[in-house]
């Protein structure tokens, strides 16, 4: 049942979606109209409301992470669903984690961290711009979120205030400037990511990885092709996102075994893909 | 530091790893030389272990989602990090959810559920052939999650015992047969995905789909490309799985707002694609 | 050098190009001012030309296929470069070829053929809506290819004229409907190619092409990517097309060994793909 | 019908195919038997044959391009189909067509070339290593195009012999040397295709292109993905080629009208793609 103070999806028949918080007794305007908080309070997650004069009517849902990003106020570029979900995997988020985010930006990549590292973990977030700083308060509020997050207003080039991380995921514009910082500030064994839009960056980045004690790097990028969800004219969309960023994984020892990169063939390459990987020691 | 009882990744310099339990004076014979566990207790992550007589040397590593999944006992094809993340997103699996999954098969899903709906969360899961139900549950119970996970070995096309949950997986060879039983199990604006590795099942599911009221109907596939990692000859990896299966996410609502879904142009198809809306009532 | 009756590109500092029939004597009023084609014969093509009163400046370029293409006038979607090119090269045309190719639409597929099937081959062309046929008559002969090509005002439900032609296109709305038609079209070891922008219609060509004696069935589709041609930025773009069709291939021959497609395992199809093979008899 | 002499495709149930030249009386042994060349001449294309003691059968088939490539001596990387169909059309090779092609390796990309500029055209080709030289000049020989190709046994870094070509493939290692001799040899408007396999050549030949007279500077990767063609289980293969080369298009002019390459926006990159034009001078 929604309850006053609850952030609620108001989804269209048109597939358009907006996202409240109703509160009792308030109310919003729109182009659409006046809606009554009122006459969404006490209904269930997916009923149906009508709003006002223009009697549009709207499935009332809860807001999911991706809900809450698209309609997010941002002032910045985001890092896409398809890219986040993958990192939250290879880095390993979950409840109890530690990890730290830079850039934090708008606050998106932050929030999807903070709904899982759960009470017993925790998100370090560095932001060196104060309009983002407050952009990523303001959004962290606003979910519920701020009190797993440590936000900092600090430039990184000064170092990380926190260390023995599960995790780091590094997201600002020159990237290969602090990958020293980042292995100072993982523990061993961490998991680290690095979001690279050109392939230069990727180049610059990989060459500082192998100067410290990383392994297990790996590059990706994601494509993901939506369908037009017709039963019996099944076929892709149009146009799809073609890129938005690379991704750099690798994760950080103690001290190196010496490998020279250089020697490893592709075979190699492809056995470090977990995707290809199928041991067990038995 | 690692204990008795941990779990550890054991990196080789060739990109190879496999997983071992180490209990406080066990040991494992491998086709590498035996294993001392004592060797690796006390040791920090990210620190060194030589193996007995062949002196190979590993790293130590805690194990991640992906490495638990490319090393665990499985007989059945699972889901791959690049679609389980992307499902894990959509699905919106955090702590506190209550999901259903099923078939379970080896447990790999149903292990990244797991890990993340948190002790106030839980994990569904329905699977009817013994054979798998007996894997699952040694893998979860290896994993350390069987308690945030609640098994059934029963034909789910006897229908669910659990109702209201946030989120439904079902990944069953007739997907199209189940639909029904998904709403129903699901709480309103409950998220549901389904997997197909068929364009025919896509089609199938999708006329299921649309007699019963759910909204925001996608499909997608994942593509993920990984790059050799060579700084200066970087350039992406030879071969790459071109298909595993595709996803259908819609969620449910109480009753329906008939819209024809023949009547939907191309426009609405992106609209409802999260990845391209920006949308802010203000 | 420019002689009167060349057409031309005129490709402007914006990348923008339009292309003009230059005729001596003539001029063209354009919203960039009147050009008086006078000023471009008798240049070299990759020289500039200035314009009329804008001074804009453009490159005089030979118009390629591509440029053709996107420069036509057209009422009907096209076959894009990235699939037209591949289906010349499954279709195997080249100088000498007789190859039948319907629908004809505006005319760009049946050009490509016709550009390389020189003047001992032939395109037979069947269209059987008048606007079409009218259209891509005056677009072949704007091209100088009409000698090339037999076009016919006809519906091929009524049966194809030619037959033993070496290679044939089909690109209707119900392409299921015809091969039959097409099998017995195509000479012994002919080259079948069939345009399918949805899933559904390739499942139905799949079905109709096992009923015939049709081998080295295969599905295609092509995603081409672009990137930004920055040496330092280098990087995709951020939006490509998604999809444009599916492509189906077969090989017509006399009559069947009957070979069980059900029973044809993955390592088959991966076998018939031409792409994987090295196969050398020695 | 086959005449002696024909090359002929022996296609097999199993999907697995080979390429024998027919001589009459000729035979030859394999590991299926013994070919006897008169049991093929004779028959038409699209018959079957039976092979000596194991009494296997397989269709008869004329030779394509790809069948070619895929059935020929090589001792080189080859251009694969995918990439060739494309540089075919962007290069706008035709009848007629002079082209400059370097390096020949196995000759499959000249021959490609070769089969279609027709007796009018010609293909200049440079090869520098003997062996690779004599390959390719034996396999041009076995495919009747040599009289279509100049194959010249010579390194390019004492510049191309030709000049005022209409267009010109580079597919050496190091293309960023050559760029200017590419620019000499290339006739105004004409067209340059290289090949590069790594994002680091990318950008060095950027880098060079930039520095002398080219235009409508493009840089392509092509994704083909093949489906299993099972009309009620279709799907994808389950592993495609993930990246063989990339692609970089430009054409020549004769002098520069300066464009501020930095000052670009993505934009005017989109709009340089041919593929989004529809530009109309009307």
């Amino acid at each position: 049942m929604v309850k006053s103070g609850d952030r609620v999806v108001l989804y269209g028949e048109d597939g358009k979606k907006f996202i409240v918080k109703v509160e009792s007794g308030g109310k919003k305007g729109t182009h659409l109209g006046v809606i009554e908080f009122d006459e969404i309070i006490g209904k269930e997650f997916g009923d149906i409301v009508t709003i006002g004069k223009t009697q549009k009517s709207y499935y009332i849902l809860p807001p999911t992470y991706i809900d809450d990003v698209f309609s997010m106020k941002r002032k910045t570029q985001i890092i896409y669903p398809k890219d986040s979900s993958y990192i939250l995997m290879k880095l390993d988020i979950k409840p109890g984690t530690r990890v730290i985010e830079t850039g934090v930006g708008s606050g998106a990549m932050c929030a999807a961290m903070a709904r899982l590292v759960s009470e017993n973990g925790k998100v370090y977030a560095y932001e060196r711009r104060e309009e983002f700083y407050n952009l990523a308060l303001n959004n962290l509020t606003e979910w519920g979120l701020a009190d797993r997050v440590e936000l900092r207003l600090k430039d990184i080039s000064m170092g990380f205030d926190h260390s023995n991380v599960d995790a780091l995921l590094l997201d600002v514009p020159d990237p290969e400037n602090y990958i020293h910082l980042c292995w100072e500030a993982l523990g061993g064994g961490g998991r680290l990511g690095v979001i690279c839009p050109t392939v230069n960056q990727v180049s610059a980045v990989l060459e500082k990885l192998y100067e410290y004690p990383f392994i297990n790097v790996e590059v990706w990028e994601s494509l993901m092709r939506q369908y037009k969800p017709y039963p019996n004219r099944l076929r892709p969309v149009d146009r799809m996102v073609a890129h938005t960023t690379f991704m750099i994984f690798a994760r950080k020892v103690n001290k190196f075994l010496p490998t020279q990169m250089d020697q490893q063939d592709e075979s190699q390459v492809i056995e470090q893909n977990g995707q290809n990987e199928n041991l067990k020691i038995e």
